[in-house]
């Protein structure tokens, strides 16, 4: 794990928040029926933290190797800008995100759970991994979030980035 | 966190239980569907809860930014007279029903779990939140309850305050 | 919580076995969709222990205060012989079926989790409660189960009193 | 529990993967509706793991007890080749596959939790449980999964074998 001082200077250049989904904004369980995928289950706390990321004009992006009208369904509720589905290899999605926008990857954070996710935390200048992550996940995360996926790790994320940024407010006061 | 005796003092004076819904009375998650949100976790014990609260006259009121069909009838079956949906102000709306049925601040109870029930807590007579509150909103509570949300929470504020007030029976039998 | 022996002993007696749903069978959460009530979660783990203990010829017998048509659809899978729904008095139903089947209170185990589960407590011959059992209900119960509610409690009562009886197997191995 | 040496040489050998579903591709937890059976919840990490396993050659065969059309959407997704529902008695079930694609028990892998997956388990060339199996069932198990079931047991397993064969690659790299 990297000094805090190190994580706070990382934060404060964040501009692009970029996340995986399953076992990130959920616990990585997907309830199926017989016609096959039914529901997804999404956190309170995770979408009042990506209505303030958007708020305070960070730009969200989720890349996930699925395809689900679940996950469209809530992404679009929370007016999720960027949402990348059935994407294979994650890096180059999210880069192509971010050369539209015009950010470099070191102003970019992600936050993955599994393998698939290692491309874009070795290049983000903020990677984070749920504490639940595959094995070997973690050594490419500058930091674990201290809630599990789908229980509130995003929001623990994008609180981190506002906080050094000194744009986190409760009840009105800034809050570091 | 308060001395014992000042949380007893504090919920013997309580005649109005205000509380958030998503994160309190659930674990915060939602289950979504290609369609949307479609279901939402409640528990059976908060619910034994609620119908106690309700019969020794205690006025129960939900306060909630989102608005959920889900949330509707599940309070509404357990004849929650208060469902306050899509509420961006908290203690504005709260304070309209405590205006409403003649109760002061001090007389109310509220539990939440979020940044946005800060405005409630500071406010309320006695002010609780759920262990795995957002980071900062458990400086504003009275008390840190003991069941984590949609586990009993809501539930444990109700005996709180009934148990103070000489009002818990197990088996017909009062119990302190 | 009373020795080992008089609990082998008292298991030894059961012929029926009573038991709370929500919170026994489940972890006390109930889904619900904008008509209301629309999902409940059992374990698989209390079906196999159902399905045996119904073999070894033990009375089954569900006492909830609730009405569900989900619980109906579960027990009625399982060919649970006695399920009493909206059930006020517990040990008044419960004690009715125990006349009904010519057994003694002290013939019946009996396990939950809630308040209104205590008359039942009281006067079962082997009284049983989850471990998260509302504030003040294990006071009345001979054994606290190891298993939570829906993850296996029911099973662990299920096994005690068939272990004690010598009639648990193991791929065709008796277990005590 | 066997030394980690024979573990290593054990998981060498493996050629195919047997694994029981409820409880061990979930938690153990079926949701019901008022019509019976409704929803099964599998893990994403799983996903990725029996997919992982399918490339490698690996033979992948799922043995159950139940018979739900939600798993099979589930696993037919997935294309699990060989998925066995309503079985009674899974070690001559199982070992028909096993002689129909030439393979000997010790050459398979086997993953239950439950008193029923104990016949499987004896014969298997490596045996896993899940943590919180059925009291009785480790004691027939070479290793205990970290992960409990629904969280990634099945997928640890699969990993044990393909690590042991060199076959598991994070980014592009073999980690052992």
């Amino acid at each position: 794990m990297i000094p805090q001082n190190d994580l706070q200077s990382r934060a404060q250049r964040i501009r692009v928040i970029g996340f995986d989904v399953d076992g990130v904004c959920t616990d990585g369980r997907i309830w199926y029926g017989p016609q096959g995928e039914a529901l997804h289950a999404f956190h309170t706390r995770d979408g009042l933290g990506i209505v303030s990321a958007r708020k305070a004009g960070l730009i969200l992006v989720a890349v996930t190797g699925r395809t689900s009208a679940n996950v469209a369904a809530r992404l679009g509720e929370l007016k999720v800008p960027h949402i990348l589905q059935g994407v294979h290899k994650k890096a180059e999605s999210f880069g192509g995100v971010l050369a539209q926008v015009g950010a470099a990857w070191e102003e970019a954070a992600f936050i993955g759970d599994d393998v698939n996710d290692v491309p874009c935390l070795r290049r983000a200048g903020l990677a984070a991994c749920v504490p639940e992550s595959a094995e070997g996940v973690a050594r490419f995360a500058h930091v674990v979030t201290r809630c599990r996926g789908g229980e509130g790790a995003l929001r623990e994320l994008i609180e981190m980035v506002l906080r050094a940024q000194g744009r986190w407010e409760i009840d009105g006061e800034p809050t570091p």
